[in-house]
């Protein structure tokens, strides 16, 4: 551990965790991203980069978008990254950034939520917590930090019907 | 990183994460924990052990309280403790775990929040995911974990002007 | 006003109000009525004879729905109801129950959400505030309470682009 | 009723209502009025005169500041009267204004909140819902709305141990 907190580059690709109600059209969707309010909520003092990549949900997501994200990884003067992501492809897009093989001096964790921030009981502000902490202390890796718990890119997929994450069996 | 999560001790000792708004005294009282009500929120998987020492304001916190907390900690078949306890004196809770020189084979990590967890707007969720990750991750010692940062006990104070945990001027 | 109040039918047959968010599936679902958790927040004493006819969208009624509510309406023995509805279609019912013309003793009113009343924010306890007060002060017949109003039946309709319902022009 | 609403005072006292939680001090403190925010969220279209005469307890509340009430009642432009106020000494003020006999011609109703609006599952919501639609139908008179119910100014008490106002007995 530092004396001092290193900086974290946060990005914000969408998901779920961004998501909140409209109520003229009674449907969940994306008007802005909700991480600051979130930041602010807890308290955080960390030195975070905030960096609004898109705002989409992850069953629409592209490879042109798995790039992007990887592109910015890339770019962050940071070597500790933190990525906001829908829960449907999260491990998707954690395989093609350890895919690319160009992280491998990084802390990269994607993490997300099965309920908006928004909306009451949300898991968002755990799981963003779990995950911050992760990007400071886990080794350099591609990593999915959901339920409390920290999976390689390589080990982990989402069983559906549960609404968790879970090692490969 | 292990394959499956170690399992985890939950202490609980109160603090503002564990109080409530009364609305016949209208006042803020300890009735119950909600640690379990914000692990379900959280979808937590971790195998946690939750045990309730007490519910105390920090302030009304004495040295056989704290006797208790480092008993527990001895007691507890896990590596990683997680103690939940009020900001005010956290930091001498802290002190007292290191100070006994019985702990050094765990990692204990103290967390709490400024605000209920069961009042809108809480960083209980957010601290408690930062805290739970830290004591996967963090060598062996007694930390606190607050506003996105892990903090070792004897670098720590709280700036009680702002409400935040810093390192020592 | 009398010296106690009368008792009240309310009348559950779902709309927003009553959605909840489903993890799992990541849309707004009907599981049970929230209506008995709202009166408990808002610390009613009021004597309600809750009824859950149905847990439907307002948009998927039908005729034969809007009959069993007004069965419902000339079953209840109370003079005073208060009706749960999806907004879409609330004119619709209320139209339904004022043209079947037997209803002409009872105060009926219909309210909804345009928010979840388990999201964050919600409308439904102002909303049903203003229902409940208004069953206990209006005269008979058949009215819309949203959005702080009091409409009567035939002279209401929903602007959707606003979300607010208004005087016909 | 009228075709479209008349216009209604909305006078801000104070109270549990519009207390909220202060991180520093772990106390319950006022620094704003949240009516704006509570009526905002109910998406009312009500023609709103908003007026925030103090924020006090009103166990500090004294006959000068009842007095400041009184004038505002009697300086409003409209017949129609919302007050905000603590619950504590709620029947209080609604005697000191009956007695003045100065509002015979206005329908003057009080009402308060048992929770912050500010904390989860608050009662102020659902209760403004009921006042300002008790101010809408009700003839004139001073009035206290709470719990779902309307009560005349002299005749009900606030039985602290349950936290609701009842008739007398």
């Amino acid at each position: 551990m530092k004396a001092s907190p290193q900086p974290i580059t946060l990005l914000v690709t969408g998901g779920t965790l961004d998501k909140d109600y409209q109520a003229t059209s009674g449907e969940l969707i994306f008007s802005e991203t909700h991480l600051p309010k979130l930041l602010e909520e807890a308290n955080s003092t960390l030195p975070i980069k905030l960096n609004v990549l898109m705002l989409k949900d992850s069953l629409e997501m592209l490879d042109s978008d798995r790039q992007k994200i990887l592109d910015a990884c890339l770019e962050s003067a940071t070597d500790r990254v933190v990525i906001t992501h829908g829960t449907d492809t999260m491990t998707d897009t954690a395989l093609f950034l350890k895919n690319s093989r160009q992280l491998t001096d990084k802390t990269v964790v994607l993490t997300g939520a099965m309920r908006p921030f928004q909306l009451n009981q949300s898991d968002a502000s755990f799981n963003l917590g779990t995950a911050l902490m992760a990007a400071q202390l886990a080794s350099s890796g591609i990593y999915i930090a959901m339920n409390g718990e920290l999976f390689e890119a390589s080990q982990v997929s989402k069983n559906r019907q549960q609404g968790i994450f879970e090692l490969h069996t």
